[in-house]
This record gives structure tokens, sequence and C-alpha cells, in this order.
């Protein structure tokens, strides 16, 4: 099988595809979160793998916007702790710059003015792509994974600079079927409401009524009119439950856009 | 009057914060959105101005998220239309690299997607700070304003290069007072639920049966625990109005962490 990944290699996200699918499958570097979606959409690959949310830092706001236009389904969510290293082949005092993606900056925010208020950081596209600046630059560091200090040839500074010990990420597998159920499933949809007020409350009242245990809320601009949003609502159970596809249905007539991005394992629930 | 903004010179919120305060007050830069609540938490200025939604591209997280440890007040909130311009001194098909801030290249994601898809994109610390490097460096170009590119001598190769034409961005004035009811105001409460099923909706279910008009609903890590999260929600109304008041003491009885961040005359509302 092929399952495309936002790399590039060493990426968490990629260590998070190989602890979901079997290690001697053919794992493909995109790029972007977009050209994941875009690479299973026109079937290059079975399955992409993208990141969610991060438990300290929120929502990964284009993986949440890549769904509303496409079609593809969420088939299972990974989730794995993140230990940010600092990366460097100079010394801690002499570092002039920092390399990381956006994510991990804020993962280790309060670690950066503790220890390099002055120095400049620069928002890489990935902590790969980050790792491989810091191997070409002298004076400079990389916040990433011990993987990529490994390939790309930096030494480990320090370990397990994020600001939260517990720092974890989830990541969504994205596919073309749908997932059956096993018991104890999330599922995940996306809505916008009708434009009147107390509408979002309605449909929060029919996942109450049919006693549907909501997990996360998110909202993001529809990129449709200025201001409008649309809403992501995960909660517990399948969407092939009786009660959840009745629950489901009601929703719908509360809403003028409405889909199901999946029911998946849950690997993550408030109820743990 | 001094007021510290997100800066450098010629920053969105350096526009917004001048759109907002009489000309012949001192506006005083700031590096991150941190040291603007600093500044004002230390009595170095009067107000800050922050940014904290756009209509495209979403929410600031990193305003978000000063909010909850901060003690200050938001007193006003001001909404700027925002036009992105391709700022260079090389021409349109020699550009290798593209400098700009996060929301801004977000903001203008289709149109570089078509234009310039395998031109490297660096992420600033600002589109002022964008604009600086564009101008040191062969090449290379910025997203930023009309104003940035006048400022740091930049040629506009293109005006409004954002993907939604009608894009805005709405920003905070934030100070140590509360501001006083205008009858056409909006408040903004910080809340995180107690973790038991249902807990968001008892929350909701206070703003219906006061008749409230909810405009918006954010959630952010809470940074406290693992996957718990703190709510950030709008409402139309000033926390003194009676029926406000009344339904805010309710809401708090529902919450194991509850503050009202301000209540401030409305720019936008969903009613409108």
């Amino acid at each position: 099988m092929k399952i495309a990944f936002f790399g590039p290699e060493t990426t968490y996200t990629h260590q998070a595809a190989i602890k979901h699918f079997e290690k001697n499958n053919e794992f493909v570097p995109k790029k972007t979160i977009g050209e994941v979606f875009e690479s299973v959409d026109k079937n290059e690959t079975e399955f992409g793998v993208v990141p969610v949310e991060n438990s300290t830092e929120g929502s990964v706001a284009h993986t949440l916007d890549s769904f509303i236009e496409s079609n593809l389904k969420i088939v299972a969510e990974i989730v794995l702790p993140i230990k940010h290293c600092l990366l460097s082949n100079s010394k801690f005092e002499e570092i002039k710059k920092i390399y990381s993606h956006q994510q991990p900056l804020g993962q280790c925010k309060k670690y950066l003015q503790l220890n390099f208020s002055d120095v400049e950081r620069i928002e890489s596209l990935s902590t790969a792509s980050a790792a491989i600046s810091a191997s070409k630059e002298k004076y400079s560091a990389a916040i990433a994974s011990e993987l990529a200090g490994e390939r790309f040839g930096l030494n480990i500074l320090q370990k397990e600079i994020n600001d939260e010990k517990d720092n974890q990420t989830r990541f969504f597998v994205i596919g073309k079927s749908n997932t059956k159920p096993t018991g104890k499933d999330k599922t995940t949809i996306l809505f916008s409401t009708k434009n009147v007020p107390g509408a979002l409350y309605s449909v929060l009242g029919v996942l109450t009524k049919h006693k549907i245990n909501m997990t996360k809320i998110e909202s993001r601009p529809s990129k449709k009119k200025t201001w409008e949003v649309v809403f992501f609502v995960e909660f517990e159970g399948h969407y092939l439950d009786k009660l959840i596809s009745e629950g489901l249905k009601d929703i719908e007539s509360n809403c003028v856009f409405f889909k199901v991005l999946g029911s998946y394992p849950a690997k993550i629930s408030i109820s743990d």
C-alpha cells in the first residue's frame, strides 16, 4: 500500500504514519497538507496522514480547512507523544538562529523566552526542513525530533524542551472508504448553521436529546462569506449507531451545510 | 497617551491603532503580541492594540492565549479591511522567495498556489519585517500593506492579492478599565466547564434562557491539563445589562474557571 504523509521524512507525521501502518508499506512524503489530500483524492496513494491538533498549541487550521472542500473521509485517528529536541552542530551559547515549524515554536514558547529571548526564530514548512536548514548553516539550531537529528547529522543539545511535559499530537488518517463500528468509536461532523440567533444551541441540543457526548467543538471561517463560520464537532459513537444516525438527521435539518467526515476507533476521549 | 501595538511600524495593527486613536498620540511598536500585553500590564503604555481574528484565516491563537493568564480587559474592537500587496524590487518572473506573516500567507494561499507554486515561502514575525527582509535581498518579495511598500522602498507589483476580496481583520484594544454601555455592545467571556458530558451545552443553554445572542465560540488548549480546553464566547450586550449580568452569574456556577474579558461597542455582529 502507498501512504502519503505531511513530510519530508522524519517529521512527527511520518512517525505517526509508521506507528499506524505496517513498516513495509510505501510512505510517500508531501510538501504540504493540501498535497496529501490531493494525492489520496487522485488515487496516487490509498491513505494520507495529516496532523489535526496538539494538546498544547491547538488545531492545525490548514487540515480543518482542507476538509471543507474535500470529499475524503477520516478513517482513523493516531495519537503520538511529542518530545522536541534542540538540535545543532554549534554550542548552546553560540546559537543565533532557531528554525522550526510554527506548532513546535508555540509548544516551546516559554523555553525559548527563557533561554533564547534575543535569538531569531525562523518558521519553516516542517520540523524536518528546519533540521535541514540548521545542518547547512553555522550558529543555527532546529527544534525537531530526535529522529530528525540522527537523519540530518545534528547533535542533540537538549531533550524534551516542550513547555508541557505531557505534549501530544493527534493525527487523522484520510481515505475514501468508511470505517466499520468497533463499539468504541468517535465521529467528526462539519456543518454551518442557519444565520439565526440560537442556531448553534439548537444543533447542540440535538446531541443532548439523543444522549450523544460531545468531545470537541471548533469554528473556522467558511471562506464563502465574510465572518461566516463552519463548525467541526466531535462526539462519541459511530454514525451507523441507531441513536447517532437519528440525531444526525435531526442536526442536518437545522443546518445549511452538513457532512459527516467519518467515524473511527477512539484513541482519546473526555470520558477516559 | 502612549499606545503599544504589535509592530513594527506599518503593520496592519499599526494602521488599526491609528484608525482608532487620534494621530497625535504616541504609538509604541512591540515585537510580539505578548510584549504588547506586558507593556500595558506594567503601565509603560495606557492601551495596547492586538489582532484577534481575520475573516478568511480565523483566530490569532497567541492573542486568545494571552488572555488566559492576563488580567487586562478588552476596551474596544476595531475592524479594518485588509488589502495585501505583492512588494518587490525585482521583476515578477524573477522572484525566488516570498516573505510574509503566517496570516497573510494563509489569506493569499490560492494566489500563491496559482502564481508561485515552486517559490519558497518564508514566515516572518510580521508583514513589516517581511518587507524589510525583501528590501534587503535580491529576487525576493513580501506580502504586506501598500504603506509598508512605501516605507521600506519596495515597488508594488500587484495590489489586492488576497483570495477573498472582502478580507477583514478584527483587533482588540486592551487596557485596565472597563468600557461603559453604549446601547450597542458586545461582551467576550472566557471559561472552562466542568468535565462532565453536556457541560458546554448547559452553559450555552443559559445564554438562550436569558435571550442572549451568541456571535462567536472558539476553543483553545487550557495548557494546564492535556486535551483540556477553555472557551471564548462572545455575545451581544454589555455585562452591566440586567439580563446579561444575571446570565453571567448563572454561567459562572456551571464553570470551573470563568472571567469576563470585557464589554465594548460592537463593530461587527451576526445580526447586522
